[in-house]
C-alpha cells in the first residue's frame, strides 16, 4: 500500500532511511528535501531517493509517509505546519531522539478526527558525526527503532494500515522494533543514550583541558582512551534540542554518575572498589 | 646481543610479547614461566616462547632479559628477589601500569653497583580481558611503549648494551618508544587510561543498577553504549594494583571529572554547553 514516501531532512538518517529501503527493494517512490540543497543533492547522488524538491510541505501533500529527519525543535515546527494541511488517509512519523514532547505534539495534533496519523518513532543508531556523506544502508541493521505510540489515537482505517506498513519496512531495513511509553522511552534514554553522550562530552572537554596541548599523549591512552571518547566528536547543535527536551532525566542520571564516582574515588584503597568491578561485569556479563 | 630472554607471567601481555617477538623473526630462546603452568602450556602451544620452566629465578639467572608481566605487587616481589642473585650483565624489565612505585624499586634495588639493571617500562596495550587465549603478535603494533628510566643508572657495558638492544626489540614490533619522568608517567596514565577505566566501572555499574534487570533493553544503547562500557569488563585483579600505586593522580582525575560533569549538568540549558561541547570536539579534531 505504500508508494510513496517524502523525508523531510537528509542528513546522516534520513540519508541513511533512503538508502536502506532503496537497498530492501522498496519499489514505491521516495522524494525528499533539505534545508541545505548542497546536501540534499549529496544524497540525491548517493540514490538514496528519486528527486528533491524545494517545497517540504508539497512534498509531504503529495505522500502517503512522511519522514521527519530533522532536529527535535524543527520536527516539532513541521508538525505544527503538516497538521492543518495533511489528509486522514496519512501518516507522519519521525526520528527524533526524545520522544515526550513530540508524542504530546502528536497527540494535540494528529490522531484524531480529520486529522492525519502521527506515529513518533525513535532509531537507535547514528554516528557521532551527521551528513548526508555518512549515509549508510546498513546503519539501521542491527539497531533497534522505538516506538511511543498513542494508545488512544483514532485513526482512518487507511492510516491505520499505513502505521502497520511503516512499521512493517522499519523491519524489513534489519530493525528490532521496540514499543515503550513516551515517559517511560525518555528515562531509558537518559541512562543507556544520554547519559554515555554527555559523559564523554565532559570527559573530553576535561582531557583536551589537560593534555590537549601534547597531542603526541593523545596517542598513549590507545583504544580505550578513542573508544571513551569517540562521542565528545558529538556536535552541540544536535544535542541541544535532546539537554532542551529531557533535561529533567538527564540531570537525574548525571547526578547519579556524580555520586557513583566520588564512591569509587572514595574507595581507591578499599574493598568496596572490588563490589563496583563486580558490578560493572555484571553489566558486561550477558 | 641478546640471545636469551626469559618472559615471567604468560597472561595478555607476556605470551604477546612472547609472539611478537617471533613474529617479527627475534632469532634467540625465549622461556616462560607462569603461576598457574596450566594457563602457562597454552600460551607455550600457541607457540609464544620455546619452553616453560617450573623455577621463576633458575629461568632468570640463565637469560640476558627478564621480561616481568605480572601484576604489580608480583613484579616488586619479583625485583626483591631477582636484585641480589642477578649479575651485571643482565637485565630486568616490566609491563606494569603505574611505574613511580616500580621505578623507586628498580633505583633502589637495580642501576648501581655490582646489580643488574632495570629498566621500567609500561607498553600502552591491553584489553579488557585477560589471559593467555587472548595472546595477539600485533598487541603492540601502533601502541606507545613508555619507558621511566632512570637518568642517574650504573650499569655496565654490556647492561648498556642490552637496554639498548631492548628498546630496539619493542621498536621491531611495532611500538613507539615515549621517554617519561616516573611521576610525569603516572600522572599522564592517570588522565589517559586510569581516568577512563574508572569512569567506565563507574557507568557499567551504575548501569547495571538502573537497566540490568532488563537485558533487551541494553540493545538499546547500541555502539555507543557497547563502547562507554567495554572497559567495564575489566577484573578487578589487575586494577587493584593500579588503584593502590596511583590512588592520588586517580583521586584527583575522578574528582575533576565529577566537576566536569556537574558544570555540564548545572548548563543543559545554558549557552556553557555549546562551550563544553566545542572543547570536546577539539580533544578529537586532530
Amino acid at each position: 500500500m505504500i508508494s510513496r514516501i517524502s523525508i523531510l531532512g537528509t542528513g546522516l538518517l534520513g540519508t541513511s532511511a533512503g538508502l536502506a529501503l532503496r537497498a530492501t527493494g522498496f519499489p514505491g517512490s521516495i522524494v525528499a528535501w533539505n534545508r541545505s540543497p548542497e546536501q540534499g543533492r549529496l544524497a540525491l547522488e548517493m540514490g538514496a531517493f528519486d528527486s528533491l524538491v524545494t517545497d517540504p510541505i508539497e512534498a509531504a501533500l503529495a505522500s502517503q509517509v512522511v519522514l521527519l529527519c530533522v532536529p527535535i525543535y524543527a520536527t516539532l515546527d513541521f508538525m505544527e505546519k503538516l497538521a492543518p494541511v495533511l489528509g486522514t488517509d496519512q501518516l507522519v512519523t519521525d526520528v527524533g531522539s526524545t520522544k515526550r514532547v513530540i508524542s504530546e505534539a502528536g497527540t494535540r495534533l494528529f490522531n484524531q478526527s480529520g486529522r492525519a496519523a502521527f506515529l513518533p518513532g525513535h532509531p537507535m543508531a547514528g554516528k557521532e558525526r551527521g551528513g548526508a556523506t555518512l549515509g549508510d544502508a546498513n546503519l539501521f541493521r542491527g539497531a533497534v527503532w522505538l516506538f511511543t505510540d498513542d494508545p488512544k489515537a483514532q485513526r482512518s482505517p487507511q492510516a491505520t494500515e499505513l502505521v502497520k506498513e511503516w512499521r512493517q519496512l522499519v523491519q524489513s531495513i534489519g530493525s528490532k522494533v521496540i514499543d515503550l511509553d513516551p515517559a517511560r522511552h525518555d528515562e531509558l534514554v537518559s541512562w543507556v543514550s544520554h547519559l554515555p553522550q554527555f559523559l564523554a562530552t565532559a570527559l573530553s572537554a576535561l582531557l583536551e583541558d589537560q593534555v590537549g596541548d601534547a597531542p603526541e599523549l593523545k596517542d598513549v591512552g590507545g583504544r580505550a582512551l578513542r573508544e571513551m571518547t569517540r562521542l565528545g566528536a558529538s556536535p552541540y547543535s544536535m544535542w541541544r534540542d535532546i539537554a532542551l527536551t529531557n533535561t529533567e532525566a538527564v540531570e537525574h542520571a548525571l547526578h547519579a554518575l556524580e555520586q557513583r564516582i566520588a564512591h569509587l574515588r572514595e574507595n581507591l584503597r578499599a574493598p568496596e572498589l572490588r563490589d563496583e568491578f563486580e558490578q560493572a561485569n555484571r553489566f558486561r556479563r550477558d
